[in-house]
């Protein structure tokens, strides 16, 4: 029996965020639902937010729903506050991954609040989530941003992630993300931290999301796996980028996450070649974007 | 104090073997010392193979003989065989790679004889090397390739890379590179087996030499690090690539590698940003050729 470890697909939000042009609804779920074919059980298919903000999600509700008619998938849904949070509890989100940044430069920046103000919300939002009597059925999970270091104040102190991975904790959080979202993390300050943040989280899953900006992402990847770390975000061709480096890479590649963990004997229970069918589509359907993702190029090793 | 982890640049000759324009050797000359003037004490300037072989190095004497005199640099050249091997110590290289193939099949195809006839020849030069009263002043390394797994004959036996490491020993090698060269390697093999190659080589130095061929190479840095491995082989710019996979990426990018090393504590002596502008000079020197590498495009983080 190999142990588990899981990928999350978030593609189609963090990867589409910076995609200009709309990619039709229709396309979206047909990725959706070949992923979902090829063994992926949850993925991040949408962000709650304002259309005019990020045209890309106008069509966040529908897309929502229609996910959650693909079967054995569990369709989560990113929200920047408390009242999308809502939002996407009046419309059947069955995940929700709320979004803050430890960085107080970046939360200003990415959701113009305060950390504290964005903690507080959160805990309304359990609190809601609660009273509707969806406290089994809606999970709470909380992106944690520029854990690892923020593009704009610069260093992150690591006392401030624990005392806020505490705070959300006690707020019921379901699941923490701890997120590198801006490819400053490296494999010996990700094994420290998530080490200290899953000894704190006890029973409550800690997932990671690490970028590839600098080159480190896979690396992070195993040294969070060293951690005990079995959840993992990524996207599909490394979609995504980083809004203040032109033509920088985003998001770890999925085909080279799920590579990974295969070849170092964990089971995640999707099928890598199925998946190389989808990663050509992409090529496809985002013709004008620069894909990421070293995989498809060279293809599995025959050993494989 | 941090610690020492050294970078030795292999652009020069695992990334130009398979460029087909062969470079002037003035630009070869250029980028050897601008490289040591960042801080590089070690670089594999060019490789001693049948000009009709590879065209690229028909300069591999000239190379070598000018790189000799840039202050500071140990130039070291690769050698496929005997013959050459002595040919490079009558050239006056203070630094020799001998290279051979754990695998059979790949020994075969890529220096056209057995692994032990390679490993008698390497004894051979070890001994040649003595008997010229060589034998402090020329150091003598054995690159061996698809130590990880190969592409022609699949898995590689990991018994036979220890017997061939103690056999090497044995016969006076200065260190020992395990080189990864088709991109199998994982992080959990490469963990297990440098540190077994450690264990049976005492004091003799093991160095790493990886590919990012399916996007492990970084990561693979990471394990052979936790086993103690402080030696690591790199390309300028990922430069290389795989004959069997057409645009497939080759060495791990050495800005990348210094970078991470540099991130996680370690002292390498290099000047990153001085090595960046380097990495934009390759630019213009291959301006045909695909370069990989994130660093460049994103830039060092803010807290660098």
């Amino acid at each position: 029996m190999r142990e588990h470890a899981s990928v999350r697909e978030v593609g189609l939000r963090d990867g589409l965020q910076l995609v200009k042009s709309v990619l039709d609804t229709d396309i979206k779920m047909q990725w959706c639902e070949r992923q979902a074919a090829c063994g992926f059980r949850d993925i991040e298919v949408t962000s709650f937010v304002p259309a005019k903000v990020i045209p890309q999600f106008a069509d966040a509700a529908e897309v929502l729903n229609r996910a959650k008619n693909i079967p054995g998938l569990r369709a989560a849904v990113l929200v920047p506050n408390l009242k999308w949070g809502l939002r996407a509890l009046d419309e059947g989100a069955e995940k929700i991954t709320f979004v803050l940044s430890i960085s107080e430069a970046h939360n200003q920046a990415n959701v113009r609040r305060s950390t504290d103000q964005s903690i507080r919300e959160f805990a309304d939002l359990a609190a809601a989530r609660n009273q509707r009597g969806l406290g089994n059925s809606v999970s709470l999970s909380v992106a944690m941003a520029t854990t690892f270091g923020c593009s704009l104040q610069g260093k992150v102190d690591e006392a401030r992630v624990y005392a806020v991975a505490q705070q959300l904790l006690a707020s019921g959080a379901d699941e923490l993300n701890l997120a590198d979202t801006v490819g400053y993390g490296n494999p010996a300050q990700v094994k420290r931290i998530t080490a200290e943040v899953i000894n704190m989280a006890v029973d409550v899953p800690v997932a990671c999301h690490f970028h590839d900006t600098r080159g480190m992402g896979i690396a992070n990847v195993v040294s969070a796996l060293d951690s005990g770390i079995r959840r993992f975000d990524a996207s599909l061709g490394g979609l995504g980028g980083c809004p203040f480096a032109k033509g920088a890479s985003g998001n770890i590649a999925t085909e080279d996450c799920v590579y990974l963990l295969e070849n170092m004997g964990f089971d995640t229970g999707i099928d890598l070649l199925a998946l190389l069918g989808v990663r050509e589509r992409l090529n496809q359907w985002l013709a004008d974007e620069p894909l990421e993702g070293k995989l498809l190029k060279a293809g599995p090793a025959k050993t494989f």
